[in-house]
Order: structure tokens, then C-alpha cells, then sequence
């Protein structure tokens, strides 16, 4: 099922997408079981609104080995947990908005996990059962603030710096699922989910040993290689096999 | 004015403190304005919550020169900043509970500001306007993670490692406010925060830079010279002069 959270004359809506087709539910699906309502809107007359609001973020690093080597960074033994701002969300479409132009900021395609029961200490076996379902999600990076600070949140809690979208699907396999992101039409990342280090299964396992996880929040799952710089105008696209199209721009 | 949040017979109230008595408030005083109501409370019969639920948790790292000689990192040029789990927060006279005692875990006397208004691209003039007032923070933070992961998140997030409170202080000058701790009745942290290198319109500045702020969130402003380690049934007193006294334990 693909859930979709949208804008239409002023007012926000959630609903499920069938092809071109959203049908309108009764509330927020994250918060509960909704039902479909009568009323269907086109996704053509529709702006698509992040699909969740997360009270966390949180983001695992270097979680592909590719992306590891192409940093220089050693693989982490156990997922390498941070959080970022939820304030720098934006949805499908919107536009990312560089702060400036004298740093390297890199686009990160990711697969985002949406947390649907409230969790904490999560065995492997049962993790999965609180995933509310799967969505793209895109980390931009300012890089000479992440060297800078050690420590990763300014670098990538920017406003803007977090595209989710465009639906959450909720039936999708997180072990082997191909991810996809074209710069201005070109392919720059291709890589499969099956080439995690740390599966989501096992992140779930490692954050809830720690905090607390609640409906609405995003774990951010790593980036594989090919990452690279953006320039106000580019047109970027993320696409994850099931979930669809996350497509944003630079603004100018 | 000493605001704070409570429970009393299962229930849960704001008011005002004055002395040992508390007047119950209509309503939570970080959601907007409040009236007293005639009820009243004696401080020694309610059980003391921590006096805001943050949404966003954020902490400034080595903003204390002798502390960060003693970690031997050199000092920060900006604000060194990193997001915590507001799940990890608890209040006053709550115990902190240790994950392993095989691992060094710290605690850490801070001054916590507390957000009263949304919050973003703040000048250096307007910034304390929008702080609501300011309790006493406790950054307890397990230095073996800490050094293995590199980011602080996980190493300072796990529940029970924030305590805050007793209060909330709206009058005080976060310029020139002696911090204390004591571990077992001995002084082990005494500092101003005069020492602070960043100061709170600093700090407030640089985080809105990237992120917004909302009422209620919590910016933790970096522990003094004299942090060390816990053990369990360990009994921790952080004096703010103009707040009063965070007490809490280690449970065993």
C-alpha cells in the first residue's frame, strides 16, 4: 500500500495512491487505522507533502563499503548512529536550498525506515513488525562542515537538507531492493539494500537499545558510493524499486 | 519566576513555585500563557517532573576551556553542536540508570535553555528573547562510545541519561550564573557560566542558522572543568545559583 500525505486548496489530506488515483482517508495514518473516504483526488492536481513528519531523525553512517572507501573511513563494527533536525524535511518536488556556495554539499540517496508502534529494545526477530513502511530519503551533506565539526547535525540539519517522499509503501522487502539516484538525468548511484552492512533489522536493534522509537520517526539507513557535489538548478532523482520517484531541485 | 511540572495522585499539573508551596497554573506554561488557579500544592508531597518535554534536544560540545583541556580536544572556532533523544530525559530525584558497568559513564553539570518561542535565524541582539528560562541539565555521557563512534548520540542518549530540572528559572542572567556539582556531597564541578567560550545568544544564534527552534526544546550549553565517573547508588546534586538544586542517583 502506498500512503501519501498531500496539499489541495489550502487544506492537508492523507490518502493511498493507486496509480495516478489518491483515494482520501479519515486522519493521519501514522497516528492510527484509518479508513478510505469516497473522495479521490488526481495526483496531478496535488502537492505532495513529506509523508511523515518525524519528531526524530536519526541517520546510520557509512553503512554501504563502497561509500565507506569513497570517504576513507574505516566500516563501523556496529551502526553508527546521529540524529538531525526534523526541521529540515521537505517533501517531492520541493526545491533544496544551498546555504552556500563555497562548501562541497553532496546529495545521499537512502532508504528511510518509518517507525509505526512505539519501540524500544527490539529483539531481530520482531523489528521488522514496527516498521510502518519504506520511503526515499535524501541526506545532503554540507562536507566541509561535517569534517569541520566531527560532530554531523549542522552539516546536515540545513532547512531543506532532508527530502522524504514521495509515498510510504509499506510492502517492501528492506533486505533487496535496488536504489537509484540520477543527477540532471545521469546515473550516479546504483546499489541494492542487500548491500547494507547493518540491516535494518539490525539498526533497529542497536537505536532501540538506546532511545525510544515513536510513530512518525525516521531511521535514515546510509548512502551507497556515488556520492557527489550540487549546484543550484540540478534536478536530482531518487528512485527505490516499490516506493517510486523522489524528485527534487536546487534552488536557484 | 520558578515555573514547574509535577504529579501528584497520578495526575499531572503545572504551577508556580514560591518557597516550598506551588500554585497550580490552567495549563502548560511552554504552550503560552497561564493563570494561576487557587489550588495549591506543597512542593514535599508531589513528585517533581522534569519541567519541559522537549521536542528537539541539543547540546554544545567543549564550550568550557578547562574542560576541554582535561578531554584534551583543542577549542571549538563555532559552536560545536549535536542532537540527542529527548526520550533519554527524566526530572528530578529520578535515578539514572547505568547500561554496563564495564564502560566509563560521566556526568556533566550543565545550564539547559529552554526554547519559548519558534526560533530561526536569530540575531545576536533578539536571541534571549525568545528563551523561555533556563533549568539544570545533567549531560551524562558514556566516554567509552563516545570515543568508539565518534558522533555523541548514542554515547549520551541512552533513558535516563538527561536528567533536567527542578525548575524551570524565567529571571536570571545566563552571563555570569555560578554551576555547581557535588557527587556524593564532595565539589567536584564549580564554575561560571562567564567561562562559557560561546555564549547562550551565541549558541542561540549559530543553532538557528540551521535549524528552527520550538517551544519547549532544550539546548544543553557544555559542562565545566571536573567531570568523572558514576557508580551505582551514587547521589548527585547540580546547583545553578537562581534555579536551586537537580538532585539525582545512580540505581543500582
Amino acid at each position: 500500500m502506498k500512503y501519501i500525505r498531500y496539499r489541495k486548496e489550502g487544506t492537508i489530506y492523507y490518502g493511498v495512491l493507486e496509480s495516478e488515483t489518491i483515494t482520501r482517508l479519515d486522519g493521519n495514518y501514522i497516528e492510527g487505522p484509518v479508513q478510505k473516504l469516497s473522495a479521490v483526488d488526481s495526483l496531478d492536481e496535488v502537492e505532495v507533502l513529506a509523508p511523515t513528519e518525524p519528531g526524530q531523525l536519526i541517520a546510520i553512517g557509512l553503512n554501504y563499503a563502497l561509500h565507506a572507501e569513497e570517504q576513507g573511513k574505516p566500516l563501523p563494527e556496529e551502526p553508527m548512529m546521529f540524529m538531525l533536525s526534523p526541521t529540515a524535511v521537505i517533501g517531492h518536488n520541493a526545491g533544496i536550498t544551498l546555504p552556500t556556495e563555497d562548501h562541497r554539499i553532496d546529495y545521499e540517496a537512502e532508504l528511510a525506515v518509518v517507525i509505526g508502534k512505539e519501540a524500544k529494545d527490539l529483539t531481530r526477530e520482531e523489528a521488522l513488525s514496527y516498521v510502518f513502511g519504506y520511503t526515499c530519503g535524501n541526506d545532503v551533506s554540507d562536507r566541509y562542515l561535517q569534517k569541520k565539526d566531527g560532530q554531523y547535525t549542522r552539516a546536515k540539519s540545513y532547512a531543506t537538507f532532508k527530502p522524504l517522499g514521495p509515498v510510504i509503501e509499506t510492502d517492501l522487502d528492506p533486505s533487496e531492493t535496488p536504489i537509484k539516484l540520477t543527477l540532471n538525468g545521469e546515473l550516479k548511484q546504483d546499489s541494492n539494500t542487500s548491500d547494507l552492512i547493518h540491516s535494518v533489522e539490525d539498526i533497529l536493534v542497536e537505536v532501540t537499545k538506546v532511545m525510544t522509537l515513536r510513530p512518525g520517526d525516521v531511521l535514515m539507513t546510509g548512502t551507497p558510493s556515488g556520492v557527489g557535489p550540487l549546484t543550484p538548478g540540478d534536478e536530482l532523482e531518487i528512485e527505490i524499486e516499490g516506493i517510486g520517484k523522489l524528485r527534487n531541485y536546487v534552488s536557484k
